[in-house]
């Protein structure tokens, strides 16, 4: 189907709008009255403009406060009218939104809105132009879809249409009984359909619309129920969105438009109407890879944790350090980012690479040239929102990934390790103005699921967490953002390290000169309130810095080395179904390293 | 009364908070459980910390879902209530607050609810404990004031009595029928009183009072007529603010604090318990005062609006721009803020300069040194929110204010101007953390009003803005602030200039080489379609980027100049009772700045 989106969904002057839009991949777009007011550029220059970048004007939008006045007021109305009918034509665009009235002059009067509609669309016919009635959630008579329709309907003018929008429609109600009179209105007679889905919040309606739309998916509407039943009328129109929202507001057009795009794109795979390449689940964290200007720091943590050298890479200046299932990539070469040491990249494990490559690109990842050498291996990777390349690696065998061939055995002698398995999950905090993406990326692009979000108290500031993760847990990415960009930035990431006894684990890195993150003793005087662990257990816990969480399933043991450049990790111990991520303790923890930052000046 | 805070109001570590406290004036705090344990400190050291800061601890909060439950779940909250009344004798503190239950286990049985309370302050009394039970605005069976006194009163306990929330009630009802319950409540079984503030929205309450709250006079509570009703009681314990909110969780603490305290004095004020010198209301703006590291920019700009040089100051490199009754100081002198040319102080004209000083310190003001030398008269200043100098200058005569006294007659020759007759308003953004705190400051220590705050869509983001002014309109300052905070930085200031004829003072402006910020067409294409302008009228305003918006009261036509560092001027003529500021337009101008921003590559 044809895609579109209304300017105000994204941020900017007019034509930076008209250029992320194109480059993103719409067809056409809804040109929201106060961007043009606002443009420098005159209408027929707008229309030249959108040609040039291959973009339809679908929709001029919005009149408002036109219907069921007394005929006084409904004269200015129509002359109103007839210059923005002028306006569209030198636009090029035949279709306009007219809301239903929140004016306070409106009439209760549904004989009177249909005559005084079926008025203004035989003016509009006169310049070509259809008008497209919708019903705001919070409109003074009319407010539901199905109200809106009957007006259309005693109207019965050819130049009058609805418009459904899905914010409108399900922010009233989230029954899909209630969906069911779409079926009745014909298809023809839809003009047009604006899409934005939200969080399920419950707040005034005007300022939820106002101010927390977000793209199908990111939020908690079942918009692709509402496109399914509008499909099945015959609509034959764009899907458009239509998003008010504070963050994408400040946020750049660009990034913005692509993931509004790939939002529609997921749409439409939902309902039906187009047939992406499948997602491809991962089957495993095949390796995360850290970018570092100094490998020393990195490389003593890491063999505190237990972890040996194995390999190197035949090319690059690339060490692979092991233990267990878990594999660790330590770059000194030249990388994108910088900013000291960063977790760069991650591979994951697929049983089909390139399938899973070609759903990325076309849910429109940026695809990252392929690393490789001529004796290389090829790995085919794609960029997240945060920057973080994904790579997707073959697993040919169980023990020999096809990604290790590019890597000659290292002389290291394997240590016992501190019985680390693998990587239990990655934790990655996401730029402002991405989150909201980045959860809409890892579920469609890679096809995993995201749990519920969480907010967690940091002492400088509120932090947002949702993980994404496989059904069984063998991929799990835990995402978090700021309530705000701040200067400061809680810019961490962190490895997450499974081992089946975190004491022993946490007691052997300690052995080999580690240290942990040392947890005030407050923390374990409230777990002796709250649980009936023995003085001798709390003792160990308090020494070693491990904290403690259960929830329905099962019970969750954690402690925590010192921070790298961005970066830290976590020896982890889940027993029994536990599915969370210790977020009861993220206070603590961040407290805890707020703490330990002071201490030694960093 | 003694004043007291909710460390979990504050933002930081738990030393932190309760050193911004200390200095903010606080007699005493709530200690936040998560502060506790998130604290390396000892209970005993956080004991001893506040005694050195002079604090006492009046509050340990909170105990949650203790009532009303299975007696076997019973007895594993008195064993969690062990452990924190042990630790509530190790910190110092004699009242323990508990919520009413929100847990799936709480039956609703008031008589059960109340043997389990008394059970509860039982085990509280051997610990010299008294535990002080509140109503959640959501709790699961109790969730009003009246129904958590009438289960005290039922327990009958001499430990148990009950804690007020002005949240908790204000949020359920606004109705003063419904405060009148207070009265029959004995003053000594009001254990606690928690204060705080929140904007009127219709939102689940949960999160309104998570993430909204905000200090007594910066939201839309009677936080006033609710403590009026407590004190009728015979309740003499403090005012403690308890406020959860997203913006204060990442402000610096010291500033939060001192915000937070002016709250509480400005509300004993309200309530007739504290007088502080009386309000000193401005009856004018003497001054606007710009510093700038190059004079030639703003003098050029200044010459060319009509404005001439006529006095410099005796002993400092400031010199007075004049024009009717506006003047403006232009100062090339060190300064504390120099990036670039900004408003750095306003002169406002006062009835008793000595009074409003006094009021200002009295509410926590910064005072400034005062600038005087040996000649100079002297004038006293305090520093806003925002850091700008606001000196409160006498009007000996109409003609020759106080502080011009210190001005020497330049030898300037008084140009015939262009009709400016007096500095109309001033807008000042806020920095971000920053904008309910303004608003307060200048209500209560200033004695301005605030009108309503209104959204204003700028191309790259949000902004919220509110003006305070007289009654008469003889001092309006209109404050705003983005969305969040933003690397571009909606920094503007700019200074609006009345005239009787904004069209001759445009047209005069740019005779003189003044260059004013054009506006769209389609701009005017708009007002053609609103209004009933003659084709010449719409021509002139076009030409010369006019913009023009009405309310009820009148009318109002505005332009502006390019922007000179952080400032530029409007030109502005208020016909009839216009009250406003042109906001309707405002985003068509903050578009044309970007526009213009770019077109010049600054």
């Amino acid at each position: 189907m044809r895609t579109s989106i209304a300017t105000v969904s994204l941020s900017g002057s007019l034509t930076e709008k008209l250029t992320a839009a194109s480059r993103a991949g719409f067809d056409g777009v809804e040109i929201f009255e106060n961007d043009l007011l606002a443009s420098p550029l005159t209408p027929e220059e707008i229309r030249a403009r959108c040609a040039d970048l291959g973009l339809t004007i679908d929709l001029y939008q919005p009149m408002r406060d036109i219907e069921a006045v007394p005929e006084a007021e409904f004269a200015r109305n129509l002359r109103r009218a007839r210059h923005k009918f002028e306006l569209m034509r030198r636009l090029g665009t035949d279709t306009v939104l007219v809301c239903s009235s929140v004016s306070p002059l409106a009439e209760d009067d549904d004989t009177l809105a249909a005559a005084q509609l079926s008025q203004l669309a035989d003016l509009a016919q006169e310049f070509g132009v259809r008008v497209a009635y919708e019903a705001l959630a919070w409109g003074r008579h009319v407010s539901t879809y199905e109200h809106a329709w009957r007006i259309v309907e005693t109207a019965d003018h050819p130049a009058l249409g609805t418009c459904l929008d899905s914010f409108h429609i399900l922010s009233r109600s989230s029954d899909p009984e209630d969906l069911k009179g779409i079926a009745d209105i014909p298809g023809e007679k839809i003009f047009y359909l604006q899409l934005a889905d939200a969080p399920l919040l419950a707040m005034d309606v005007l300022q939820w619309s106002r101010h927390y739309r977000c793209f199908p998916g990111q939020g908690g509407f079942d918009v692709a129920g509402l496109v399914r039943h509008v499909l099945s009328t015959g609509y034959d129109g764009p899907l458009s969105l239509e998003v008010f929202n504070d963050v994408f507001r400040q946020a750049e057009a660009g990034p913005t438009a692509i993931d509004a795009h790939r939002s529609l794109l997921v749409l439409q795979e939902a309902v039906g109407v187009l047939e992406p390449p499948a997602p491809v689940v991962p089957t495993g964290i095949a390796f995360a890879e850290l970018v570092t200007p100094d490998a020393e720091p990195v490389s003593a943590l890491l063999g505190a944790l237990g972890f040996a050298r194995t390999a190197r890479h035949r090319t690059k200046p690339v060490d692979l350090w092991q233990q267990g299932e878990a594999r660790i990539l330590v770059n000194t070469g030249p990388a994108l980012r910088r900013d000291g040491t960063a977790l760069a990249a991650i591979g994951l494990e697929s049983p089909d690479p390139e399938g899973a490559a070609r759903r990325a690109e076309a849910l429109l990842a940026p695809v990252l040239p392929r690393r490789r050498t001529l004796e290389d291996a090829p790995l085919d990777a794609v960029a997240a929102p945060d920057g973080t390349e994904l790579f997707f690696c073959a697993r040919t065998t169980p023990e020999l990934p096809g990604w290790h061939a590019d890597f000659t055995d290292a002389a290291a002698q394997l240590p016992a390790g501190t019985g680390v398995q693998r990587i239990d999950h990655l934790a990655l905090t996401q730029p402002w103005h991405h989150f909201d993406e980045a959860t809409l990326f890892h579920r469609s692009v890679l096809g995993l699921q995201a749990q519920e979000s969480v907010d967690v108290a940091d002492p400088y500031g509120l932090l947002r967490s949702r993980a994404v993760t496989t059904p069984d847990g063998s991929v799990r990415i835990a995402l978090s953002v700021g309530a705000a960009p701040s200067e400061d930035g809680a810019h961490a990431q962190h490895i997450a390290l499974a081992t089946e006894d975190v004491v022993t684990a946490a007691r052997g890195f300690r052995k080999s000169g580690g240290q942990l993150l040392r947890m005030p003793a407050n923390y374990y005087d409230d777990l002796a309130a709250r649980f009936a662990f023995t003085e001798d257990e709390l003792a160990t816990y308090q020494d070693l810095g491990i904290l403690y969480d259960r929830d329905a399933g099962g019970e969750f043991r954690h402690c925590y080395t010192r921070t790298v450049g961005r970066v830290f990790f976590e020896l982890v111990q889940r027993d029994g179904d536990y599915r969370g991520y210790g977020a009861q303790n993220a206070p603590v923890r961040l407290a805890a390293q707020h703490t330990a930052k002071g201490l030694t000046g960093g």
